[in-house]
């Protein structure tokens, strides 16, 4: 008798059909009559449950026939198929072994629970078949995002989470320390003494790996990061956390055309590969969360991404036939409402705005030969907005110490960042991918809150 | 002519054989005369470089014959087959631009630097031949882990960064607050008024993710983390950093003899998949950093794992014809000496040593029958000594609620814990890997701070 997954059953049927077998899982619905009665278990191996079938023959039939739900059972039974029925297989149970009781005040009962009380269970919201298939595709993007960058001979980089400066420049940030906040130690002139301190400085979260992957893009050519970033903006949001993850790529010998197709590539990559590995899941978002899904990520996948300026954005928006709250003028950042129309509305498909003005975007992006604008790039998709930015990198070092004086930086900070330029420099371009909002665009989830185990945002780290 | 990674016409340089191609990277060596010269071209893909011949036809010959190590160039040439010489081929270069200048104080020189020198400069020392071949195998390291889960249908589980307990039990935690340093805000009693920090409570980065692992193992069955923990102790040695990674698989309806099982199969799955996706570089480990270091790797991927319970594992030493620094006693932990005499001089292949004193063990480990020992595991490996340490978790809500007050810990900051086990728990089991810890084991580097891009260890947050 063979030992199986739930997983293994659903995709080589045929191979176990009145084959003994044993499953374990969770009770996730049970009815009884005198004689006999069904339960679905759930292995979490797979989105679906199995019907399992006992009768009153069962050793065990009383105890069994008053399991609580999220009991857990071991079952060894013959799987018997059901051309007939709604599920494709069903279990005959010679045999339950009861390996944990569930409690009867178990809070995931049959009845629909709002996202927002199922936040309060974090611990137990996976067992329920919404966050089931979240965080099943959660994990198989993840693995796809590595899977696409390691065919290609990127080299996953893992830079630091602890970071001795806050040069990263994009946004606020967690400080990290061991004194004792009771005494802060200090100098003789009154000030903090972070000589004291674990690291002897200053120390604070990460709001970016990229300037150090830039470092090594320029050892290995093509690298990326896959790792947490934080935030530590009171912004409560559905879009926003404190601690996401980031995959951030980067390549040398590359321009921003270059960047452009490895990002489209890589969004491409993923759709398919998470929408042939979790069919069900797919199935399941598309009919309970976000109707139209498979068919907006399947048009995704197939069209060509399109290309506009920022300058022609502008324009467009500006002669657009729509009511915006915010009204736009060369040289202000595009809005939600403005990516949504430009992507949903013009053009009904995946766009890079590219070429941004220089003064809303950071300090290492390349200036363009216009003297106003860098080479980023943002993609927006429909249905999100911004779902990556990118830029090429300013490699010419004069032109880098000169915005890093401009913006009031210093350039002792950035000494490392700056000898990547004098050291055989090159072109080099990346982007930044949050994990999390893929995860969104994939599922169709509106809450950040509810695409991450455990969430961290403003007031809340519970669990 | 195709652009093409120097690893693509080291893996099928048959296919270029007098091809024109394009290949960019940077200078590792160079020398000339009057007529023409060589180039050691390194393009970070592969570990080893390619010979580029240029002569005095070249248009720029002057520029390029005095290019400093380390200039960024695009070479583009012919493919000639060398099967008399060192090298499998060479490229004849028609063309050779020169992308980016290094200048003649570049660190890196040919002559062979310290490895403590070299951490000083971190942003650099992946262009070295060691650095280089490290990170690869990091990555591919990494790699590997995911795969291995992934094929198993593991879900890969990103467990919280930031705490808000400090329950996890393991070690000395770093604080993470955006509290003003200069005037931490207090209740009217005088206490932190964590109130007003970012989370509205206490909190810290994790030393481990396995409460929240097991979580998700009684929803998903077998899942696995891999992510940074922090630990902030102040120990200043070759094998400790403040920031590293860690995997935690966690498995559901599994005990201890499964959890040994599943990290024997890794450990045999890493090495074979390293061994065969980095040959190049596994023989640069072998020859300069580690003689041994590739049959000893191939015997541990072909041997059966030994196993030895820790109250065989004292007598055996006790009885042996060596003197340890430290004596040992039935109840003491075995300091690496012991685990290493074990392995090597005993076994000569890994061996699992089980259950524990449970007044050595943390409170989540399983009771055996004898009330004395837990169901635990460490797999102590040839040349480091512990590699993985495991257990099966205590499942049994009254047993471990006892355990928890006896070593006074508060039952409240278990909650969700604890309701694992009330609403369907089973017996479940699972085990640490330390990230750094694999790729010293792999590569023969001896200094943790030579396996991390940016360590961070005490004293030290650079870069």
């Amino acid at each position: 008798m063979e030992k199986l997954l739930v997983k293994q059953l659903y995709r080589e049927t045929e191979k176990f059909a009145d084959k003994e077998v044993s499953i374990s899982g969770w009770v996730r619905t049970l009815r009884s009559s005198k004689a006999f009665g069904f339960i679905e278990v759930n292995d979490g191996s797979f989105f679906k449950n199995v019907q399992v079938i006992f009768e009153e023959t069962l050793e065990n039939f009383k105890e069994v026939e008053k399991l609580s739900i999220s009991s857990s059972i071991t079952v060894i039974g013959n799987v018997v198929l059901t051309p007939e029925a709604k599920q494709p297989f069903e279990i005959k149970a010679t045999k339950i072994v009861v390996e944990g009781e569930s409690s009867s005040d178990y809070p995931l009962q049959k009845k629909r629970h709002t996202f927002e009380y199922l936040r309060t269970i974090a611990h137990l919201r996976p067992r329920s078949n919404a966050f089931s298939a979240v965080f099943r595709v959660r994990s198989l993007t993840a693995f796809a995002i590595h899977k696409f960058f390691q065919e290609r001979g990127f080299v996953y980089t893992h830079t630091p989470i602890i970071t001795g400066s806050d040069c990263e420049g994009a946004g606020e940030m967690f400080r990290v320390t061991t004194m004792d906040l009771n005494s802060i130690p200090k100098t003789e002139e009154g000030k903090i003494d972070y000589k004291q301190d674990f690291f002897g400085k200053e120390t604070n979260l990460t709001v970016s790996g990229q300037l150090a992957a830039e470092a090594y893009a320029l050892a290995f050519r093509n690298v990326y990061t896959f790792g947490p970033t934080f935030r530590a903006e009171n912004s409560n949001t559905p879009r926003h956390a404190a601690e996401f993850w980031m995959i951030e790529p980067e390549i040398a010998f590359a321009d921003l055309s270059d960047d452009m197709e490895l990002a489209e590539d890589m969004v491409k990559y993923i759709i398919n590969y998470v929408m042939e590995n979790a069919p069900e899941e797919m199935e399941f978002f598309n009919s309970f969360v976000d109707k139209g899904l498979i068919e907006r990520l399947t048009n995704v996948a197939n069209s060509e991404f399109g290309k506009i300026t920022y300058t022609e954005a502008v324009e467009l928006l500006k002669k657009a036939d729509k009511e915006f709250q915010y009204p736009v003028e060369w040289g202000c950042d595009l809005q939600t409402e403005h990516e949504r129309y430009i992507t949903e509305e013009v053009y009904k498909k995946p766009v890079f705005v590219t070429d941004y003005p220089k003064d809303i975007k950071a300090f290492y992006m390349r200036m363009n030969d216009d003297n106003k604008t860098v080479a980023a790039t943002d993609l927006l998709v429909p249905g999100v907005g911004e779902l990556i930015g990118g830029s090429q990198r300013e490699e010419r070092l004069d032109l880098l110490e000169k915005r890093i004086e401009e913006l009031g930086l210093h350039k002792e900070d950035y000494w490392w960042y700056l000898e990547l330029r004098k050291y055989g420099g090159t072109k080099h371009a990346g982007f930044g991918l949050g994990f999390e909002r893929m995860i969104m665009y994939l599922t169709g989830m509106s809450n950040i809150r509810d695409v991450i185990p455990f969430p961290r945002t403003t007031g809340t780290a519970e669990f």
